[in-house]
């Protein structure tokens, strides 16, 4: 199966279960939670998702398995969307397209909405239907994803780091933990789901790392070549808001050669992977998560 | 033991351990973690800790285990101060006699701890050393006091409910989930870990519930006759905010009319609760937790 047959196959059901989590009859004229599904069904690509529901269909593993999982670091990603735009902190108005959750529903509720999105994340995974010992393994390992160690680290060396003339290191430091942490989880969760064995998993962790860099120096050359309508966000923010980024530090041809050799590795981490599980009884296909490399590349 | 003795011997320790979990060197200028214990250090009656230790000590069990869902519990309370004093929230700039965190750190970081506390009580339940099917129920029990059909719900509600006339029955139905569910959840968490059995456990909830809206009138009722200093936060708040509160609706005499039946209600719960230990081979002392009620007394 290709990556655009498997995207068609699950995330529609995907989807829906996701949006089902909120739960509330939304006629209801209920503002906390029509600001949660407004932000949550607000688009985005849900790469997330698909990295954890493809790395399990990768591990021979059951996919429904990790839709909880999926849904549970969707809302986090949200929740840290939704507070990153309020005016205290990115201060944007646009995301995915659309207002920003504060726009739309003033900053109280936009407020109370990110931190009700986490708060459910955890009653997700806590309450979804895998083993008890892999359950706490994964609420473990988002809350310290997410959490003061790992993603709100990141955010907060970001703010610190505004107007300074940070150096490739720092720069690294600051995605490792700000984007790397949530893109690294759902290797982390496929693997815990599906019972991966240690080598491949180790494997797999790599490649998640190499992406999570991959994206976020993607990110920062769209910011600067991109256009609105295609990456659904003001361009030029980054230098507005005077951040250092990967093409201010390397200049965008360098950036593009970072970006090429982050998704090289990555590739090599795969190739590691089939290496290891060619001779077991179910050899490891890798041609999804190959595929997630080549959406990630910027011509 | 009676509940001075019971503090002296128990909350220091306790205090220590709940605020060894941020962890950081804090002579390091690390402003985000700086904030965390900044708020959590600020005092604070640790009324949730004391009734989830002792509940454990009055069911007979190791009131050590308590402490890890006890500091859960206080980073989760302390968040929601941080956030519910913010500029679009309730606008506070004193909270226990102390300046709040947006005044100290900037809204920014302010949002940020508060976002920290709230994920890393996650990570310090599921890292806890008490049996995982416990561990579980505290995670699913504290996510759903504290998410979107709790806490959050009622802070919603308090939000939505500002400039109208409510009801009594609107007016409870906030309370319940905004102070209510995480005066609950000591309790019921307390059950869980030393064993309780479910008649028993079933008085001890009653007995929070009624607590927890004792603890609320009589919040409203110090807002109106008590003093900043002895209350640690600007009176009259309810009011400048045109808030409906238990005095507005009963008047002053019969809010405290309310909270003398709400604590009569709490006592009848513990008398249950002895009674229904009597002729077991551990009867159950209900002294400490009667002694909290007298806490909650306005003479």
């Amino acid at each position: 199966m290709d990556l655009n047959s498997f995207k068609e196959k699950v995330m529609p059901s995907f989807e829906k279960e996701m949006l089902a989590y909120i739960g509330k009859d939304l006629t209801k004229k209920e503002k906390l939670h029509e600001a949660m599904s407004y932000s949550l069904a607000a688009g985005g690509k849900r790469i997330r998702p698909l990295l954890l529901l493809a790395t399990i269909q990768t591990l021979g593993g059951n996919v429904k398995k990790g839709y909880a999982a999926s849904a549970a670091l969707e809302f986090i990603h949200t929740y840290s969307l939704i507070h990153d735009d309020l005016p205290a902190m990115d201060d944007d108005d646009l995301r995915r397209g659309k207002p920003t959750s504060h726009i739309v529903y003033g900053e109280d509720i936009a407020i109370l909405a990110g931190d009700a999105l986490l708060t459910q994340a955890f009653e997700i995974v806590a309450a979804s239907e895998i083993q008890l010992e892999k359950k706490l393994k994964l609420i473990l390992a988002l809350a310290k994803a997410a959490g003061p160690e790992g993603m709100i680290l990141g955010q907060m060396a970001d703010i610190q780091g505004e107007g300074k003339n940070l150096n490739l290191e720092e720069l690294q430091l600051i995605h490792r933990n700000k984007t790397g942490e949530l893109l690294k989880f759902p290797i982390y969760a496929a693997c815990v789901i599906s019972d991966a064995i240690p080598e491949v998993a180790e494997q797999l962790v790599k490649y998640a790392e190499h992406i999570g860099l991959a994206y976020q120096i993607r990110d920062d050359i769209l910011d600067v070549i991109g256009d609105v309508e295609e990456i659904g966000k003001n361009i030029g923010m980054d230098e507005a808001h005077n951040k250092s980024t990967y093409p201010g530090l390397l200049t965008l041809v360098g950036a593009k050669k970072a970006l090429d050799q982050e998704l090289a590795a990555a590739k090599e981490n795969l190739m590691a992977v089939e290496y290891i599980s060619k001779d077991s009884t179910k050899p490891i296909k890798i041609n999804l998560l190959e595929e997630i490399i080549d959406l990630l590349v910027i011509d």
